[in-house]
């Protein structure tokens, strides 16, 4: 890949989505649009102020869409792109191979520092 | 995914080859064994010492192999092991989603830090 900023295709994904929380919003979004606190419950263990961070960060890459729904109480939802869900399926194979190899990752990093 | 370390399989994938030189090391190997000199010049800039230290840390985590051949000079080779090469496979779709999308993301986060 010739690109001035990145060597490599993957680079890029994993700048956009490569931190601890994203694939895991990714993957609740991928089951449907959601809103705020119900994505929060979904993804677990993340505070507001980070979950918010990180869906700032995936709607200015263009994977998340941030849709507000006039009336009262007024509603937020997201959901992803287009761009978001190709990006997602593209994951999937990488996810199952982070299923498969879980155990043997964890246990050699373990007797690595033994 | 329940495990104590990791909420999601792409976590674990990232922790193993998520940083800058990993998938272009990956994808140089997945076309055959190298020698280290040979790797170095395909990967590109990088310095010697970050070279060793991403094979040392890929070997340990069961992606690549060090054979090291007897005779004079010694030969040593790294090669992909099966782990490694279904990681490998796994990433092509994460690399053609980056090359299709390198510049959207560059363009929208430079407009988002203008």
């Amino acid at each position: 890949m010739d690109h001035p900023d990145y060597d490599c295709g993957v680079n890029v994904a994993f700048d956009v989505v490569g931190t601890k929380w994203k694939p895991t919003i990714l993957w609740c979004l991928s089951q449907g649009a959601r809103r705020f606190a119900a994505l929060r419950r979904e993804v677990g263990a993340i505070s507001e102020k980070v979950l918010a961070q990180q869906l700032r960060e995936l709607e200015r890459d263009g994977i998340v869409t941030r849709t507000v729904h006039e009336g009262f109480p007024l509603r937020v939802e997201y959901t992803l792109t287009e761009r978001g869900t190709r990006l997602d399926a593209a994951l999937t194979a990488v996810a199952e191979w982070g299923e498969q190899n879980v155990d043997h990752v964890v246990a050699a990093r373990a007797s690595a520092h033994a």
